[in-house]
């Protein structure tokens, strides 16, 4: 039997495996015919070799470099592009147009390109110089990172090539990723550009590895490992608070994005102005890659009443009339099934779907539940389950101060919407909710559904615990992101010519902000 | 029996006491009068409460009060310094004239001062717009921290007073401070001066509050509380990793200060140009405070040869002859004992001191060891145990080969300095040998003794596992340490009027920076 090969140190490898696995295509339900191996310690031991080796060299290698690397690498992912795109297509059952070939693809190769341009601005190290008292400092490296990607995106959050990856890359330090179990041919393709962009550019082998998967103690021992620097990890809550404790008993930052129900809120005035819109709007976002996306609205908070039922009619309507897509495996789909179940053991009551649909491949019903508040705040903890896929619940309540006691009860979450009156008709409730939604989530929007992420210097992909392991960093958003993987070095007293060239007292990159005495400069 | 009272939500009262203990006069060994209670779960209970109410008031409270809060608190210690620096004298036998009242407590004040001036200028919330998506995000306070202060500062560390106090309420969070058992009148008045200037400056009753010790496990559920925002420590290892796994768990942010050897490397020609300054400033170094600094120097690199003999004689000469100054207490004693026979049982050899020195209070002669690169290479870890406290070693290395030896097994540490020649001589050795101690400490000094921890915003007072718990943060230098108390809120296409001002298009506060739109601006 013929097994892919692993990326190690810059050349195609066997793994020394355990054992095999397969990837299905998850539309039909049928298993794909290549095999991957399941990596013994060995192959991680070989990895975190050429990733110190290549943490030791990209240090004394230029930014410029490193963002050509990175400007490459998108180049090539589009000169392949009609490979990945079936590869992922095939293992995800994720449309092959528009959603991966002309969205997700597009935004992960400008996402290398932002995370390039942030590696050649070098704003992103925050040189900050006391030039009086000749103390300097700048974010700087930290090793080498372990980049965990999950199931759903199978470019723009790949371990290979995804927002972690860019990240890590451009703040100057090698990947070692491991594949998600679900795209392991998508992302061996996306790690064979990457090792082609790496001999283009010159960097070093070791600079991107790749590990289709592991037994769960070896990947403990990974991310805890002494020749570390940090982890990122997106996925679900049980592996990913398993490795969180490894890390950090370990002294390793881990950043992990686990869980959230992203609320959304609709305004009484909302719904009276344009209820058939929000609710066109609300069942477009839920059903977005049949919902599995990290910020998938899956709990909707409205006002009791005739435009409530109304929402919740049109929703429920266009739930069952649209053929719900396939999901990403059979495991998504028992976690749906599971999650359902537990929902309306929680007493919420199923509006409609709620149940497998038979035929090809990993299918099921798009799903309304609702509940009440006063049932919500009878266990508010397990009403908070996320169910990952399509599966949505409305939550009615009869008056503001319900709905405060339902937000005090919110656990933290990646994003909040509020859709309020154009009219300024509900500015007061507005008022009265902001601040406890705004507690639980790290981002917050007004009049539009949370799916979008978009790449901006301002996103927050992150939020309060259980969403993500830290509240004061994003997984999206350049440069921000980049700032997970570096570590703070400070020169006391260093003499002029030993220091690092961005924190000279003259910098030759005219294009690097740099905070001097408490000023922030350029050039 | 009268025993102290803690302050909750802007009152002294009794605490429920499971148990009193009093501070020493370590100068002499003596018990002083007063008992202090160790707190049960209730008051815990209590501060948390009244903690989680200023919160939310704190976050519409002008930044402007803030700062006055913390100005007013600052002239309030200087105004009662007298007996503030009494206390402290009397629980830390540390010299009331220069350290505390001359140098510790104007350090605390202008911290405080520093930290006021960060909450008026607002740039330490990193706000960044991206106007055409009409994304913004902005640091954000993160709710109530609990600091816990080590033995060794009073004041510019004490959990009611020093740096993550100071940075924590800047950032607009309420603190509840664990008094150290070792200070606890000193602690006592500066709350009393906390409390006076929160009604002077009608700040939240709950935004200072104080307790002075509770059992390990009340410490291990107050830091994992759901109310609780984050955690600073500034201690031992054994206490801080209990903490930080227990924080850990329940996703909380938790930032330690832990342990640090701050290696300092003497290269030959620094050496044969001033040896006899070098000694001296070794000396001072290593004996302030009795060694009870957190950057004291614990271990001393240099070559085998007759200038290090020499810098060694002249170090154990001013050892033996320097009287040495007590100790913080017996424990603290018992400590240096214990971790000097660890050394000696690894192989170190006793230069000078290595007794108990007889007579009042608690005092250990001023402690030289020594030993061999070979040597260290064969238990580099218990070789590297921190002994809090005036002993030091000294490690001397044939060759540039094994000092890089040596440095590739130093664990993470906040300071390393390395003494070069001026003529040049040593350059071909610093290039050789600076990346490998750059990588393991958090601020890197040239020519220059680590026990200066300057209040800069260039300043790192962090470094890598185990030296601190996030080698991306520092808990001195201001603004940089507020970060560290505060959640990325991101607010996406939320209409103007309902954004916070510091996000708005115009901004009133003219001295703060923001990003737009790539470009750092202010006014």
């Amino acid at each position: 039997m013929q097994v892919a090969q692993i990326l190690i140190d810059g050349k195609w490898r066997d793994a020394d495996a355990s054992d095999t696995f397969r990837a299905e295509n998850p539309a039909i339900g049928e298993p794909l015919p290549t095999a991957f191996p399941v990596s013994r310690w060995i192959d991680c031991e070989l990895a975190l070799n050429a990733a110190t080796a290549a943490a030791i060299e990209l240090r004394n290698t230029a930014p410029e470099r490193i963002a050509a690397f990175l400007d490459v690498y998108a180049a090539n992912i589009e000169r392949a592009s009609e490979a990945i795109v079936a590869a992922a297509h095939e293992e995800t059952g994720l449309p092959a147009s528009p959603r991966l070939r002309d969205v997700e693809l597009p935004r992960t190769t400008n996402q290398l390109r932002q995370a390039a341009d942030a590696a050649r601005e070098e704003s992103w190290r925050r040189p900050t110089l006391d030039t009086q008292k000749n103390i300097r400092s700048v974010l700087s490296p930290i090793g080498p990172v372990i980049v965990f990607g999950p199931n759903n995106f199978p470019f723009a959050f790949n371990g290979v090539s995804g927002g972690d990856f860019a990240a890590a890359i451009a703040a100057g330090n090698p990947v070692i990723a491991k594949a998600h179990p679900l795209h392991p041919n998508t992302t061996r393709l996306l790690a064979e550009e990457a090792r082609r962009a790496i001999i283009e550019t010159g960097l070093p082998s070791g600079t991107v590895q790749m590990i289709y998967n592991m037994n769960n103690e070896d990947g403990l021992k990974l991310v805890s490992d002494p020749r570390v620097g940090a982890v990122g990890f997106t996925g679900s809550p049980a592996a990913g608070l398993r490795l969180k404790r490894a890390a950090e008993e370990a002294g390793k930052p881990i950043y992990l994005e686990l869980s959230s129900i992203n609320p959304v809120i609709f305004l009484p005035g909302a719904l009276a102005e344009d209820g058939e819109r929000l609710a066109r709007e609300l069942v477009d976002s839920c059903l977005a890659g049949a919902g599995q996306f990290c910020t998938s609205p899956n709990l909707i908070l409205l006002w009791n009443g005739a435009d409530a039922e109304n929402l919740l009619a049109h929703v429920a309507k266009a739930f069952s009339e649209r053929a719900p897509q396939p999901l990403l495996s059979a495991a998504g789909r028992k976690h749906i099934q599971e999650g359902v179940a537990a929902l309306i053991d929680a007493k919420a009551q199923l509006v409609t779907g709620g149940a497998v649909v038979e035929g090809p491949g990993y299918r099921y019903a798009n799903t309304l539940l609702r509940i009440t508040a006063a049932q919500f705040l009878t266990q508010p903890h397990a009403l908070q389950r996320e169910v990952f896929g399509n599966a949505t619940m409305a939550l009615t309540v009869g008056d503001h101060k319900e709905l405060e006691a339902v937000l005090a009860q919110l656990e933290g979450n990646l994003t909040g919407a509020i859709y309020s009156a154009q009219s300024g008709a509900d500015d007061n409730i507005y008022d009265a909710i902001e601040p406890l939604l705004r507690q639980k989530v790290g981002r917050l929007l007004n009049d539009k559904m949370p799916t979008g992420v978009a790449v901006s210097p301002a996103m927050n992909h992150g939020g309060p615990f259980p969403a993500t392991s830290h509240p004061g960093f994003t997984s999206v958003g350049i440069p921000a992101s980049l700032t997970r993987f570096a570590v703070l070095q400070c020169y006391d007293g260093v003499r002029e010519d030993r220091l690092p060239a961005i924190l000279r007292n003259k910098i030759a990159n005219p294009r690097t902000w740099r905070s001097i005495d408490g000023a922030w400069v350029k050039g």
